[in-house]
């Protein structure tokens, strides 16, 4: 691994020390190196609406960036945003070269700011570490592209492949660290997602307990609406904080039966024909949201794998069994006819977790949206 | 760790090269101590049938065994069966302690071998790194306990829980190297157990590939009897052999419809009312079958899970998804109602095999019957 090279993984494992607090807005960590070739400053992209990577990074340097190379993992910014243009900051700090993972496809971005460092007289290399700066930020890709946020499944199951006994009891199928996890990923997630049964039969409150640094938004579908008139959600619609959740949005496609609901605050959402999950990801798309989780239960994870709109995977298999033909399994749905049409996971790892293992992996799209789990 | 406690785990780490080549006699490892405390021989019972290990280990040892020490993870044997008492050729040897990791149970040893020698003058602990050793031969001891096999139960699942898509297409769930070490398994146990679905829609060979020590019988269950006419069980079941397959038997309440059965050679038992596991286990300990393996398919499994017959658990979980309300779970039957009645299993491990995990884990039994996995 050469110099270089050493400084961009060191840039991207500071890019990720945003994760869950940029979002809408790409991770970013940079490195200035003296003229000599030294480490002379370092920053990442810390809260959305916060100073970029590089304003960090140049003012950590001071003097010492002038004459110096800027190592950065995306394009720096060339537009007025909520913060003044990067490249005006770079070109005052004096430094004569910037090496960057990829460009920014961001609209306003789009190469401009590399053109415009390169118009200043300032060498710029593209593409170093390439692959990994895609994959750290995947979603924001994903939503720059497609106007659809980055879809995490999870779910618990037994070592027989159930996620509740045939009388319905879930809990609990996963042991506490697993159950930690999942509480990390919703405090980093926009939205957590799940079906009417899984309301009705488990009153879920759906908030990181502990919160992380985003209280994400508690989705509900159902296109009967037939929710209960009383339930934790419903309760607690109106007072968003990141202790007591985020707000409630329920999709339907029968909004009259929701009045209650919308009156005590949660955001009713009438879509035409039943509730399609396209539909779905494409209004919390528009709301900026670049991560969200389904949660369950089978009926919805199984429409989520049958329509495959699911990217990253999480799965806890805890070392019980319950049996039971009548038991669900994670996924309802159709599913697929034959063997040679199952979906074959991607980068797949696994790890114990307390008594469960974890097994986590993504989408198999020849990595175009593919991305690292959300946590790092 | 002392002196002593060391030799004795490498005693039981000898005694644990018979599995599979010893049964129905236990595993046992032996170590010959000089005077001084030196390793002076070794050796394990390496066939049903062969030399006892302290045979091995004494004539390794020769005359250094006079004034010295035998550590032995089983008490020895004091009756001649197929080969002369071992406690003779201890005395021969001039050994003067004996240290033993546990009391043998067979009824013409049952401390008979220890009470022996001490009447002879040789000093004998009992006791050293006992649950090792009784984990060690958990099938044995099962077996001679209750007259019941140790049952293996195995199943390969996607990571959405399924062992086939809900048109019944298994083919295949795990990846190669999962199944290398299910064949390895096959190669090891007496017995490898299947209901009739299984036969009807997979119509399998039930042999080990590559052969292991031991050629498996191959047993079906099925009340109805209701079995192919033409089918690969059928036409090989005379042609025993390591590569083309042990004996075929099969259990049925319908012995008329299998005359065509037992005629090419089929071992066809009936059994009074039903075909009940616990008939068939009790059938398989006659023969001294130490170890079976039911592989299913749900029906079976979820029966012998309903029956709580399962005493070590070989799960193989596949990264793959292929969804699907109506594709078939690993266990069938009825199950638990709530999960405060779940099975947790006892000394669970995981470990990636090929892109595949693959989770160990013994019946909850407070140890008693429990023991390690049958290949180590
Ligand atoms: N172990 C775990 O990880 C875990 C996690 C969550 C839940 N669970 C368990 O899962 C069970 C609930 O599962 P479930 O299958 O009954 O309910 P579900 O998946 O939570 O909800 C299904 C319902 O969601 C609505 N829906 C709206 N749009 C949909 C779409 N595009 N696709 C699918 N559904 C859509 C439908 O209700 P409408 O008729 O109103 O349209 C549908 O009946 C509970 O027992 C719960 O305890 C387990
Ligand atoms: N992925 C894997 O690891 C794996 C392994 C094996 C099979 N499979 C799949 O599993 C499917 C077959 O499963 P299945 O559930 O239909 O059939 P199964 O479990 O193989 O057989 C069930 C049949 O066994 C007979 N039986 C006799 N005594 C029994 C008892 N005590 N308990 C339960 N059954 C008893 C019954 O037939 P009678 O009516 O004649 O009594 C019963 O209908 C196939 O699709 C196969 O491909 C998958």
């Amino acid at each position: 691994m050469n110099e270089l090279e050493h400084w961009m993984r060191h840039a991207l494992a500071l890019a990720a020390k945003g994760r869950g607090s940029v979002e809408p807005n790409p991770m970013v960590g940079a490195v200035v190196l003296d003229a000599a070739g030294r480490l002379a400053g370092e920053g990442w992209h810390q809260t959305f609406g916060g100073p970029h990577a590089e304003v960090f990074a140049l003012s950590s340097a001071g003097e010492r960036a002038r004459g110096g190379t800027l190592v950065v993992t995306l394009e720096p910014c060339c537009h007025h945003g909520k913060t003044p243009p990067c490249t005006d900051a770079v070109l005052r700090a004096g430094i004569v070269r910037v090496v960057v993972a990829m460009a920014d496809p961001f609209p306003k971005v789009a190469g401009g700011g590399i053109a415009l460092l390169r118009a200043a007289g300032v060498e710029v290399h593209v593409g170093l570490c390439e692959a990994d700066a895609v994959a750290l930020n995947a979603p924001y890709l994903k939503l720059l592209r497609t106007g659809r946020p980055w879809v995490h499944l999870k779910w618990a199951m037994t070592l027989d492949g159930k996620i509740a006994t045939w009388t319905g009891d879930s809990k609990w199928i996963s042991g506490e660290e697993s159950r930690r996890r999942v509480h990390e990923l919703r405090g980093r997630v926009d939205a957590i997602i799940v079906g009417r049964g899984t309301v009705v039969a488990d009153d879920p409150l759906l908030t990181a307990r502990p919160p992380g640094p985003r209280a994400p938004a508690r989705v509900v579908l159902s296109a009967s609406g037939e929710l209960p008139e009383r339930c934790q959600l419903r309760t607690t619609a109106r007072s968003v904080g990141s202790d007591t959740g985020g707000p409630v949005i329920v999709y339907t496609a029968n909004a009259d039966k929701l009045v209650g609901w919308a009156a005590d605050g949660a955001d009713v959402v009438a879509l035409g024909d039943g509730v399609s999950l396209d539909a779905v990801l494409a209004d919390l798309g528009r709301r900026r949201f670049t991560n969200v989780l389904i949660e369950g239960g089978a009926g919805l994870l199984g429409s989520a794998f049958d329509e495959r709109v699911g990217d990253e995977f999480h799965v806890f298999v805890a070392p019980k069994l319950i049996g039971g033909t009548a038991a669900p399994a994670p996924l309802g749905g159709l599913g697929v006819q034959q063997m040679a049409d199952a979906v074959a996971l991607d980068r797949v790892t696994s790890e114990p977790f307390g008594a469960d293992v974890y097994i986590h992996g993504f989408a198999p799209r020849g990595g175009q949206s593919a991305g690292p789990p959300v946590t790092g």
